[in-house]
């Protein structure tokens, strides 16, 4: 998706990835190269002019390589930092925004102690490498804290692990924001998101019922995070909301999955405009359309018909493998308000047989 | 711009094309081959599932030969109708739309005998292959016959010419359209045009100050021409408006260049409705988004920098290397409504130095 927002931008783009059938391929020149491959890299980086990447499990160290030979935006430290749930969560604190309580577990004693001083339910999360909720452990009781090591202490030898303390939140919302070069900062509308088995299934935006007030603290802790990284490009910050209060769970230092809907739903998409900040081009307008819902396409694409025959009904097939779990397309529908938007996922999710998905959009759009 | 709308939809697309250095081949992959080349054209069309092409002067012969291995849409009789002046004006007759005066012209007595019927001015033009104001000539007075025979006698001697009256129209307008393949006909708001020796300079869409008679008399006749032709896909019909009148100039069998505002301007392109079509999928919503300026970009491409920092402001780069009169790219100015994009409009022409081509749009959204 980056590459396709690039492309009218007269830029040619060059991906590297470790795997030769990166979807990415379908619409660009491939490089296949594993991260520690300096050789392929340094190759890499004399054919380029500026280097970013969409995936924050690039080594940090892959991302420094790359720096010292061509522009890479956003810096390596700030990929550094959002790598590590350790480091993320304390430059949270720093900057003023609250997080779930968290201990570094790095031995089963540990991870007693955490328990102890956290309290429960918990999570335990692997410190790197997780996403789309993998490298988790939920822990209820006690006895938990023996199947969440043998789940997890091995990877936690390696990366190291987090307990957190688990928030009955309110919703989730997501910043999805923009730094130029310059730092210049813009925002797109509040995202609300819900998660199912801790992978994103649906989106809202802008997230209904939200305060200028919510908004406005949201955006200005995104602010601080970024001006602290000096970040240049597109991220995410999310949120859990309890309470009226927000708290920080992890910032995605990348276009987002909760900001897929600006391809259609906003004047500018996160593609383009994180493509506009790592090459020091005006940032666009990240105002809305109107309003827009995302529907994640997890494991399987199902019949794009119901979604293709809805007035602003948008499709993305990834052209990806179906495989359970994994990420393989996504549907957009835009609506020029709330209320028109609610009365497609109506159709959308009894089309799709998929009510259960669109449900709590329609819940709160009601 | 094809290629790219057809990769969300989840689909590999194939490129043929005689010159090698072409500029799909930033997206998609290219198979270089003439046009008249039997055997790479039949290896071609065993690895694609339907054929398509955006350009009118792909040979019908070509087109046919693909049809008897594979899907072609639009169907070659009607590639072949509107890529000939003299049957593309025969059929808009015939489906009941008038034309300017026009004579089919094989000799120079021909033209002499058309001039004598139809009266001056009036422009000869090339039967086959004409575009972008190439291969016509304007006679003025009986004294540029000679002229006009010595430009393009010898090009009419392979594919015959077509005499016109000139038409001093008060507005040009197109109808783009889409049928699908099942008859399903859309169309977006109509476009207004202005060219600039005979090249798309501006359009402006939704077409301001058009009647509601006008509009469903332009688009009752699109639909009708359509449907002679059993056509499927997108197309232009190009109007001259005079005195209220309805007057066919041409129509473009593919994507057009005066539709090019619908990526950003439109809920669905004219890119990706094309490409609906072609594979028989549900058509998109041709609603707008509010109003768009499309600025076409001849010859060389101007400093982008003025179009990004417009709210709104979309650039189209093709990649392709400067030429004199060669369109090299475009930007589209989008608004919610006509008085915010006119004040855009006045921005971006002074911003770029552009003030006479953005003038006529600002005169009439004024
Ligand atoms: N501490 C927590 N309390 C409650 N829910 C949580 C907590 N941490 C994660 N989750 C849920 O799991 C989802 C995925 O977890 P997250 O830490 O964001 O990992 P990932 O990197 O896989 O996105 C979150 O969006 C949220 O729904
Ligand atoms: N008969 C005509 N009377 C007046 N203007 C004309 C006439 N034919 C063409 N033009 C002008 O020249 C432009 C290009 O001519 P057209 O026939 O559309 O050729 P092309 O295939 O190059 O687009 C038209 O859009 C119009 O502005
Ligand atoms: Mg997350
Ligand atoms: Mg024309």
């Amino acid at each position: 998706m980056l590459a396709l927002a690039a492309s009218p931008l007269g830029l040619r783009t060059l991906v590297v990835d470790p795997v030769a059938d990166s979807c990415a391929g379908q619409v660009t020149d491939l490089v296949t190269a594993e991260w520690g491959d300096a050789a392929a890299l340094a190759e890499f980086a004399g054919r380029v002019d500026a280097v970013t990447f969409d995936f924050e499990n690039v080594p940090a160290a892959t991302a420094e390589r790359l720096a010292a030979q061509v522009a890479v935006h956003p810096n390596p430290r700030a990929l550094a930092v959002a790598q590590d749930r350790l480091s993320e969560k304390t430059l949270f604190r720093e900057s003023g925004l609250n997080t779930p309580e968290f201990a570094a577990v790095d031995s089963r004693d540990d991870l007693a102690a955490a328990v102890e001083r956290i309290g429960l339910p918990a999570i335990l999360k692997t410190r790197r490498l997780g996403y789309d909720g993998k490298g988790q452990f939920r822990l209820k009781t006690p006895a938990d804290i023996d199947a969440a090591w043998a789940a997890l202490g091995e990877a936690g030898a390696k990366h190291g692990l987090i307990l957190e303390a688990f928030v009955p939140f309110d919703r989730e919302l997501s910043v999805l924001a923009v730094r130029g070069r310059d730092g210049e900062f813009r925002t797109w509308p509040l995202t609300r998101n819900w998660h199912v088995d801790g992978v994103l299934s649906l989106s809202l935006a802008p997230a209904p019922g939200t305060s200028d007030e919510l908004e406005q603290a949201a955006v200005a802790q995104a602010r601080a995070i970024a001006e602290r990284l000096d970040y240049v490009g597109v991220f995410a910050l999310e949120l859990f909301v309890r309470n009226g209060e927000l708290l920080g769970n992890e910032m995605a230092p990348r276009v987002h999955n909760s900001g897929h809907w600006t391809i259609e739903g906003a004047h500018t998409s996160q593609f383009e405009n994180h493509v506009r900040a790592v090459l020091g081009l005006p940032l666009g307008d990240t105002g809305v359309r109107g309003a827009s819902a995302m529907l994640n396409w997890i494991g399987e694409l199902p019949d794009p018909a119901p979604v293709l025959a809805t007035a602003d009904g948008h499709w993305h097939d990834y052209g990806k493998e179906a495989r359970p779990g994994r990420k393989v397309g996504h549907a957009t529908i835009c609506a020029s308000d709330a209320g028109s938007l609610r009365a497609k996922l109506v159709e959308v999710g009894a089309g799709l047989g998929r009510e259960e998905q669109v449900a709590p959009a329609i819940d709160v759009l009601g």
